[in-house]
């Protein structure tokens, strides 16, 4: 991504944050994560994303989708004979639709980035408002989507090493 | 604690809480926990606390502090072989004081509960306004008081098993 896109990204989640009353430090602002996995198309396949605290024990993270932006599939494997990463979702603002692994919902609510279609394969449909949370299990294959007016989404999770996870998608590229 | 008291007291917790932007389902909202600590003077010292998720390899919880309220000094000790709990305190409103070990500040800014003095042994001042964060290491003595407005603080942790903690005053019941 161009470093121009990406400071813009990062503009746009500070501001979504901030009408959300999330207090960020400039240090932080500065370093909101913008990913776009590799396949360029940051509005339709993407995440937004500032880590509060990785240790190695736990982690939280407040996660920002933009309207109709996809989280694209993946699953968190076990690494070093640890389980794999086991993750909290929390809605905070807007709205979420997460998909994992069961019984699929027919038709699911949220709209397949064009093109990327064989590349999602789960649709056991969660819909998550403010307030509203879900735990998603090691191994599991997940993806989300934001709602109309894209979502914030705090993650409470066990230790984040990103760089392990699995995409069903194998041009992406964490 | 009366249930007159305790429901008050997680009132005007749910309300602190929206102010800050922070959404409760209905259910959360009744299972406000309020910690007297066994020494019915919640005013002074006590803690209101929301619990989001308790797993075995993470936890994730605001607390919620009236002015000047403190939570009491403790620390987190091992458990089956396991470190104690390590704990990250973000603040989200208001101000936090907080006492660690180490080089003591003197005068501290924080009022320690009358009657009390001899259970507030660790002096080591951080003071938290809203996106700043500290970590507190396992086994390490601490206690913190809610600044002129009080405070909300997400706590982001290993897996919370309070009935283990360690009061400086043995009078506390948690």
């Amino acid at each position: 991504m161009r470093p121009s896109e990406i400071r813009q990204a990062q503009e746009r989640t500070a501001e979504l944050l901030a009408t959300a009353g999330i207090v960020l430090t400039d240090e932080e602002r500065a370093d909101i994560e913008v990913a776009d996995f590799g396949l360029g198309q940051l509005e339709t396949q993407g995440l937004e994303l500032i880590t509060y605290t990785n240790t190695d024990r736990y982690c939280a993270k407040d996660l920002v989708l933009f309207p109709g932006q996809t989280c694209p599939e993946h699953l968190h494997p076990p690494i070093d004979g640890q389980p794999g990463k086991m993750e909290t979702f929390r809605c905070r603002r807007g709205r979420v639709l997460l998909y994992v692994e069961g019984e699929p919902a027919s038709p699911i609510k949220a709209k397949i980035p064009a093109g990327s279609e064989p590349y999602y394969t789960v649709f056991h449909e969660i819909e998550l408002l403010p307030g509203q949370q879900y735990t998603i299990l090691p191994g599991v294959k997940h993806w989300f989507q934001g709602g109309e007016e894209g979502a914030i989404v705090s993650e409470f999770s066990s230790t984040s090493r990103d760089e392990f996870d699995v995409f069903t998608d194998s041009n992406i590229v964490r």
